[in-house]
């Protein structure tokens, strides 16, 4: 247990450091984040560690080449972390990390500070072994993630060669419970944009001019109203041309694994679904897109009435798109849609925010096969296959820049309150996860070839022979 | 010329006060204001001069019988002002008022300290003669009027008896222009309504929750959007029931004499028009009802994108009514087609903010042919006579509470910048309006009888008989 205990002060001392990447004024905290970081890297052993400046937060990397012949594995993780607020609502500061019980609290405890710590502890323990590593690991660690990555582009492009691996693991996500691990093996991409109807110069009184002019609040309800139809599929002509039938094996294994809609609408604090008519709700959330209005607004909103005609109204949306759909692509047939059913008085204007997209891992990847492994041989149980309805963009950055396969290797729990007030780690989970990382870096090496150096579209492409393998 | 200068040495003085009603840091300034107007009212030669408190802004009450045999007239005004805001738009300081070219500037000086001073000056002059007043005249003026009068149902119930006249001014609104005077004769009822949608729990992510809860956005839009029909109708089903055709005399008059389409799409600042089918847009905004969204919000409101499903969401409609329609019914049609299509797990909820009733007055009235002739004799062109597509509150209450015909006789131009910066008054209109109310005192003295003691309901009944009598 010695060496458990020092992985944990290891990483009570990680959470200390405020490094809150939407905060400019954090950047200070961010960069002795970073330095203390690569210098705990280079103390247990790693080569080459690099703090290289971005435009924001610094990108730590290090590398341990064994041996040219071994398979590498790139490790990504990222040092920054939430803003902690609402500060009032935390029982223990955010960054004076304490362990209460079984866990460890702090921001960052599980997002993403103590997942990387995992695969860091890992190589540590390994690294200590006479045996040294078992495949060559090189870590890529980022300051940026929580306000999307602004400046990994660019790095990776620049260090593509540095950075080239057999496969990418991300710890940054979920399994299902402390006895109950999961691998995430496809995530939904993502479309963000903002729709503005404008109509009229300015804001009219409602009683002079109540049925002179179309009013832009009007229009938008118009706009987005027809966006699904009954059953909640999506108007949009041409919307679903890529989107793929999933193999009925597969179904079958996400129904007979995966939540029931029981399960869904209790977490979703629902009493009614509303999924997809013919998908269940974990289908219609996985394997079939959707379209949310997230946000929406116009006219007067303080208290009381007032007799207005808003001269203009905004909306915001977000996709989430499946295998084989490209946000750019969607992106077009939806302006072509508010083109074609915006009324003839008012204009529409809409401005793309984001676009991801979508994720999947071939599921016959050696790589895949070594975590199953590896979570069974540390939690005693086997882990089971999830499609995600989240996005991870930097799954995509990563695919696309890199392209090289990306396996999801989740150590949070459900209840770790990630981005929200007293985050914490479970420390018997933590362990575990130690523990599944050396499994599966000893697996890596022991069954990964050169297999994966083809491109992601190959990937996706293979994914639905690649399920019905693992699945059968 | 001796008078009028006294008359708007007078109107500075009262325009001095700053009497904002919305501001509970201004209750000194409004009693000190009413006050004033008292001492002022009582050194002219009125009677029974009044300061009564409320539990807001006092009440001002004064009254001259000069002869019970003489028909009364009651004159209405409010000495409350908007908010001055914002204050850096103004040239001169809202509360300093002063005189440039042609015009009185500072808040109240139209709205409605200067109208109501057309009367006051008038009576005054009328009772600095050896004949005295034609007639028997009551003051009440109110100061919370900007603030939707939240005392004055009250007063009016507690003092009825003492009110009681034969016909009611009011002059609290617009003339076309300084060479064209107008009789407003018909204005539309309002109702605001908040409609309220709510969903699951809590704001979920769109990504793992999107396609598994129907949202409430979504539903907010669906139940808007159903709202109208083609060509501007309104759907819900009974909301034409109580409508009236107006007479082809009327509309006749109407097309010859208001404003064209594209007189009202300039006003609008907008190109095309968007008014029920079959009806010119003047006739859209008075003789046909409408309903607006006047401001919607729900979801996330800031920058960049969010991954949100909200739990709520929100809209405030504004509803205006003609003639036989009753805010109250229209009020639960609504609710009723809410509750017919809100989607089955979704919760709608209907709050009731305002409602007002549509206020009409008898073209026959002996008062309005002695409204007709005073502005006639004092602008030297006859006025024409026009529906409204406003609502004011005040109008309603004083007809439903005194149970007698109400004349709007406005002294206001349209481009006087009512609650607005730099609001003004047109001083060569201004003394028009004292020459046109002291030509209205002496008009109705001799013509009114007891004619009108009838009760609302009456009037409205009687309206397309008289409206074709009058524009025959």
């Amino acid at each position: 247990m010695h060496n458990l205990d020092a992985c944990l002060i290891s990483l009570l001392r990680f959470v200390r450091f405020a490094s809150v990447s939407a905060q400019p004024q954090a950047a200070k905290a961010s960069a002795q984040c970073a330095d203390w970081l690569a210098r705990h890297l280079k103390r247990m052993g790693m080569c080459r560690v690099g703090v290289t400046p971005t435009k924001g937060n610094p990108i730590v990397t290090a590398e341990r080449i064994e041996n040219t012949g071994l398979p590498t594995v790139l490790i990504y993780g990222h040092y920054d972390v939430q803003p902690p607020d609402p500060l009032n609502e935390w029982i223990s500061p955010p960054f004076r990390p304490v362990i209460r019980g079984e866990h460890l609290y702090g921001r960052g405890a599980s997002d993403d500070k103590g997942q990387l710590f995992c695969h860091v502890c890992a190589v540590e323990m390994l690294l200590s072994k006479a045996a040294g590593l078992p495949v060559n690991v090189k870590f890529l660690v980022e300051g940026e993630e929580e306000i999307g990555s602004p400046n990994l582009g660019d790095f990776l492009t620049q260090t593509k060669e540095k950075l080239s691996s057999d496969v990418t693991v991300v710890s940054d996500n979920f399994i299902l419970g402390p006895e109950q691990p999961a691998i995430t093996y496809a995530l939904r991409g993502s479309l963000d944009v903002q729709l503005q109807v404008t109509g009229q110069r300015n804001d009219l009184h409602s009683g002079n001019f109540g049925g002179t002019v179309y009013n832009p609040l009007r229009g938008l309800c118009h706009i987005l109203s027809g966006l699904q139809g009954d059953g909640g599929r999506i108007s949009i002509p041409g919307f679903y041309d890529r989107v793929e039938d999933i193999s009925e094996k597969e179904r079958e294994y996400m129904r007979s694994r995966g939540p029931s809609d029981r399960a869904m609408l209790a977490q979703a604090g629902a009493r009614t679904g509303s999924g997809e008519t013919g998908f269940s709700l974990y289908e219609s959330t996985t394997i079939r897109p959707s379209v949310t209005i997230t946000g929406i607004s116009g006219g007067y909103q303080g208290p009381g009435p007032k007799g207005v005609i808003p001269a203009r109204a905004r909306a915001k949306l977000n996709f989430r798109l499946v295998p084989k759909q490209d946000p750019a692509e969607i992106d077009g047939l939806f302006r072509a849609y508010v083109s074609s059913v915006t009324p003839p008085s008012l204009r529409a204007r809409v401005i793309t925010q984001k676009q991801t997209r979508p994720a999947i891992t071939d599921l016959n990847h050696p790589a895949i096969l070594a975590a199953f492994s590896a979570y069974k041989g540390a939690f005693g149980r086997a882990p089971i296959f999830l499609r995600s309805g989240g996005t991870i963009p930097i799954v995509d950055l990563l695919q696309r820049s890199l392209g090289m396969a990306t396996v999801l290797m989740g150590f949070a729990l459900p209840d770790n309150a990630l981005h929200a007030p007293n985050e914490r780690m479970h420390i018997p989970t933590f362990f575990k996860g130690i523990s599944t990382s050396a499994h599966f870096l000893s697996e890596v090496g022991r069954t990964v070839t050169a297999h994966n150096r083809s491109n992601v579209a190959e990937f996706i492409s293979k994914t639905q022979r690649a399920t019905a393998g693992v699945l059968a």
